[in-house]
């Protein structure tokens, strides 16, 4: 067990954002460079450039994705008064989707209208929120949070975990059955949502963002 | 809000500064190893390489440029005293913008003489020098300085910042009109006309250098 | 010698985290984008990835395995009160090993069924289990620890380092004679033989995972 | 300025690092993985690794040249007791070399017959060493070192880091006149040669390693 202020607590967050800091920043290795043939023409390259716009928007979209999970860390670890060995396993696992996710990234980036892009993106997300639910569970069990939680605190925390699986597991047969632009449609349903539901908060429950 | 001192406070350095050295490290992966049928002649491989110097230049001018945004970064928040969500958040977009730049020095370096190249690259850096505006401006009404600032200091620091995005985005009708050297004589303005309205520096201002 | 709390001591662990992290993050590199002909087509693309998935399996299998070393190194520096130059050396000869695995991984990715793969694939993970050998010795004999060691412990602890040189210098032949899906069986080994031999673990020997 | 303890000073060293740690994993990213027709076939799979062979080698070779050079920042940065501005800048175009060195390696790699890759390998080093001499010197002129040094110390000092940069330039007509593998047995002539010299270390003088 690894107590708050112990050189192994840090380490585990120095490596977790090395994680994320390398993750998001991989993504702009799957923008590929256009090869034309008439370098100095505007239009040949405007259409390059238009040709990877797909590339560009899965960019943006992925860093917002993954920045969104880095903060939910990031405000789960400050809920946290030690580690286990467990949570430090577990949160490997965590972070071997995190890592993973720079591909379903390119294969979105090249096949955008794909609905099998969208599933596997959406599957690989949906992945990530199923392993928060999975650590906040062992932090809860294994009394590793500086404030003890009430079972409506940690249910409804687990709820507001949990509801990006269903979101994004939601979005594949979305795709499938309407098309890709709809099912990322789904995927940013979650804000209006969270903000809709934070009414039924349970007093003493952080936004944890997860 | 995270106060100085906290290991939540310092994550997020940890995290933007590996985004940073990232950014800047991966740059190197543009620079695209030649590719010869006879790999011993001294005078193809000088030639290849040759044609490589707008990759090695692009590489240079990148490092340099995002090595100037991280000392701003740096200190700008060598001045806080706390962060709160919104600066987290906005730190995030900054760092998207960050994250993005290897992707416009990649074409620099393969389409140099093409003036839409320029554009895209001098909107890309316009956009993080906006951001830091924005970064300031949060900093500055959330109260999360360390030392009270005036609001003529405020408005220094602001003209300060902004006039980056000003520089890069007037070099964009320089590439177009004059070519794409000019353009990049545009964007080393800054230095010399940094240090003569120095002089017009309020008391108490800081060389932020953003 | 630098001791624990100096910024010199956390200097070689942020650096050692940061190898590991990027080593487990580039392996996502390996893993190819398909190029399509048709772009929309469902059945072309799952095709395509289902001709990936040796590598999607290369790349979690070596996340395992990089994680694996990750948490015995940190179970490793946990023990330590200081360390010397000769073990910060051979630290670095240790983090060559781990930065080269990518390669073996991508290798293993693309030549999944060629016992070559294989047999380079196990002698470099075999090298960084060796590796991990000669920094425990270091730490002893250099009297590192912090607390001090009986020679039970010590020789259980090395023999359970260089186990898993053995299994992977053994599946080499494995490979070669039955076939690489057995070979892979034989890595996995590890875990059942270690909570099988556990019941020898002499007192005061902790659970290096190494 | 800032002091050893400040948050400002431990950022500039965890940027430094992750550069360093980037620079020396990316190195593993200039080894092509082979393209064979048959995929199972143990022979094609030797040979195309017998190919390889200069690029794994140069990847070790350029792991132990960064690494040593990482070394060496440590030890230097391990004497400062402060930095200021102008170090923490020419720190920056240090670490522009240093962030640099993957492409001559993948060049190495790849025309390691060819006397200009020599050439090109040996003067990115050197610029390396070159830096190293002038961050040694702001050191020692700002006066942030810890303990006050004698001149005879620092000129020592100054004299070990600079002669990299001569055998490094020294071993470019080598390659030129006699060939590659005579150039690289000039770069590691360093470690005797240091050896030997260091009984006229004078006293006072630590092993900066530069």
């Amino acid at each position: 067990v690894y107590e708050r202020g112990d050189v192994e607590f840090s380490r585990v967050l120095a490596f977790s954002d090395g994680v994320f800091a390398i993750a998001m920043t991989l993504l702009v290795v799957g923008i590929e460079v256009p090869d034309l043939a008439d370098k100095e023409s505007v239009g040949d390259l405007a259409d390059a450039l238009g040709d990877l716009s797909p590339s560009l928007i899965s960019f943006f979209i992925s860093f917002a994705v993954i920045g969104r999970y880095w903060l939910a860390h990031h405000a789960f670890v400050a809920m946290l008064a030690r580690m286990d060995m467990r949570l430090v396993g577990m949160n490997l696992v965590y972070l071997a989707f995190i890592a993973f996710l720079p591909f379903p990234t390119a294969l979105l980036g090249n096949f955008f209208d794909n609905p099998l892009t969208i599933a596997v993106y959406a599957a690989s997300v949906a992945a990530v929120s199923g392993m928060e639910v999975v650590l906040f569970r062992i932090a809860y069990r294994d009394k590793l949070m500086a404030r003890p939680m009430t079972p409506e605190v940690y249910r409804w925390e687990t709820l507001m975990s949990a509801s990006p699986v269903v979101l994004f597991t939601l979005s594949i047969p979305v795709a499938f059955a309407v098309g890709s632009g709809w099912a990322v449609f789904v995927w940013f349903l979650g804000m209006p949502l969270g903000m809709l539901t934070s009414r039924w908060k349970p007093e003493g429950a952080d936004d944890l963002l997860m």
